[in-house]
């Protein structure tokens, strides 16, 4: 059975091996007319849609695109969206004044997820993690990360890796589970954090890494939080377990994170708004990707990370929505791409590849999907409008009008 | 046939009488559970969902709403959403670095709209016209603006008033015209600037008042565009045909269009980036209602107006989305509520009132919208979450569940 699509505007970038940096970023291939054949979920071929150019004269079905633009699937490659409740209250707190790590220290923020996970049943939490992935694919999103980190003990940890799994199976995107227990010092050990360290370090890592669900190991790395030095043993065991690393860094205060992540070979480092060239050009040279997290500058009033220094300092720019019902509940990337381009400067190209080839090399999936290749899985989208700028330019608005995975129509 | 809406968390404002100001802006009756009852489209009774404290015991109708959060329908008080044509290209320029009244002064902006109105068939204007209020619907919109000021002709400006009629008869929404015959001028005026003035005066303004169709008429007072002089002899002329005033003023550069708004006891002005306090006073003076636009300032990346100050000074506060193909393409109220509370500091409470009761009275809607209150049209929506928080806090999504316009479910 092949498919193929024609009659398309294809934008995407090319896949050079590794993820793209400095002017790669901005490099779009443009196919306008393009056409595409799909045989069993995996891009054949693509390329003009003219007679004579390659095109496949005898495939099984035809889909005519109408000549609307067509992208990779996005992928979001920093999630929270496996959690029990939304955090409404604390946002009016944020509202009325209250700073989030002052909420965060007064036993609210993060905790209060941790909360509201551990009492929560399987079935609840479930259901609420397939409603955020829904939300999510309805943005284009065909490839997303989701994180650990509100159980924060052992059983509660894999109760929620188990049920990102679970997760997984049901839905149609593919769903990279990651391992967060460091996330913050649950109140229980508030006075003997080196004993929080020990357990996540000599007790969750190996039980997650028995589970075999998680891919990745990240760590909260911030002032309040986790140290440089805590960070370095909890990311040193899991590499010794199998896993492969990511880190929160330099969110609110610069703790050198950034270097430290680039120093543990970190696949990416995260957030990044108090990263300074320093640590950003370690990163450069490690070839850490960033994944800047514009969505919750925006919703804790922070300043934004500065990504176009990054693009200039060879850092590989990833975006992602952050989505977590705390600092910042969204799962739309079309608003974090409009952020990026009208807020932060970021090219519009260079925001489309941090949404895609980028966003796939920093949870492992650039093989499968971020850019419409041969060999590649057929994740696109089709966008009102005639280019990807009508992502910001349809401001808040949904642009996404249809939404394929693996060759196959979901929206 | 009387319908009784019970089990909501209901939050809405009084309607004092005339426009909210200061203080007033943040003042939410709030009925948790709540109740009302509707009968022919409109409210009868509204108060708490309790036995005995008034509430209809013998409906003919009973819908539970699940807890869920109701508020008045939105009201979107500045559009320019009868346009022929999306000006995509021109924003990729302005990403590139060209300055939006550049591109105005160089044939593009409103020039291009006008050009391609002038072009399209009524049909295709037509379909045009009911996409955005489809869209716009989507987002809670039940009451909405639309201007005028593509044509510039005599003809084109009449015919875009019709199918602006002619798409309020086939929406739910109720849809209030006003001329913009004063919105630039165009091309083949560019050299005898008078001329178009006169026309707008002699010819324009008395076709538009004989064909009934616009309440107001709104003028482009602007560096570049029409000055003061010109703007108070236009809206003085439109006063004298019977036509209620509003005017586009201190967008880009202060002319002292607030002051003049305000001089000619304009029920609005709109835009008031510029503005200073001096001006800003005599529109508190005057109760001439202040229509901000936070989507123009966020796409076009320029300043927000100071909303807050308006408040301080005792100006009325609505909010609008500007919704246009060229400074600010977006429908969504919900993204003008959150870049408002997110981004210019307004309370949340107050950025309701904007796009409530204030923006009905901006139109002269408020008879019979903009808060839940007996007498008025049930024109109401359900969010999703648990108060109108969710608006900002789920940045970038739609928290619009269900859309009712006098009591009739239309989403």
């Amino acid at each position: 059975m092949r498919t193929l699509f024609r009659n398309a505007r294809i934008y995407t970038h090319r896949d050079m091996g590794a993820p793209l940096r400095g002017d790669e970023h901005s490099a779009f291939t443009v196919y306008d007319p393009g056409a595409f054949v799909v045989r069993e979920g995996i891009i054949e071929w693509i390329g003009p849609d003219t007679a004579g150019g390659g095109i496949d004269d005898d495939p099984d079905t035809i889909v005519d695109l109408g000549g609307r633009c067509v992208v990779p699937g996005f992928v979001d490659p920093h999630t929270h969206l496996c959690f029990a409740a939304t955090r409404e209250n604390e946002f009016q707190m944020r509202l009325a004044g209250a700073d989030y790590m002052q909420i965060h220290r007064e036993g609210g923020g993060i905790m209060s997820s941790v909360r509201s996970l551990r009492a929560a049943t399987r079935e609840t939490l479930l259901k609420r993690t397939l409603m955020g992935l829904k939300r999510s694919l309805s943005f284009g999103v065909t490839t997303v990360e989701i994180k650990t980190g509100y159980g924060l003990t052992t059983e509660a940890e894999l109760r929620q890796l188990e049920v990102i799994a679970q997760a997984a199976k049901q839905v149609p995107q593919d769903v990279v589970p990651t391992f967060l227990g460091a996330h913050s010092i649950p109140e229980e050990f508030r006075d003997r954090r080196d004993h929080f360290v020990d357990l996540v370090v000599e007790e969750m890592l190996p039980a997650a890494a028995d589970a075999g669900i998680a891919r990745y190991c990240d760590v909260f790395t911030e002032e309040g939080v986790f140290t440089v030095a805590e960070s370095e043993r909890i990311l040193t065991r899991a590499r010794e377990l199998g896993m492969e690393l990511k880190a929160h860094v330099d969110e609110i205060v610069n703790l050198g994170g950034a270097a430290m992540a680039a120093r543990m070979k970190c696949v990416s480092a995260e957030h990044l708004i108090a990263a300074d060239d320093d640590g950003l050009s370690e990163m450069a040279e490690a070839g850490t990707i960033a994944v800047v997290l514009p969505g919750t500058s925006f919703s804790i009033r922070k300043p934004f990370a500065r990504a176009r220094r990054m693009i200039e300092l060879g850092v590989p720019l990833a975006l992602a929505t952050d989505c977590n019902p705390g600092s910042c509940y969204t799962e739309s990337i079309p608003f974090i791409v409009t952020l990026a381009v009208m807020q932060m400067g970021v090219p519009l190209e260079a925001a489309l590849a941090a949404v895609t080839i980028n966003a796939a090399y920093a949870i492992g999936m650039a093989e499968s999907t971020g850019t419409l290749e041969g060999g590649k899985q057929a994740d696109f989208i089709v966008l009102e409008g005639e280019s990807p700028a009508i992502i910001p330019y349809h401001a808040g608005v949904n642009p996404v009008e249809e939404v394929y995975k693996k060759g196959v129509r979901l929206i």
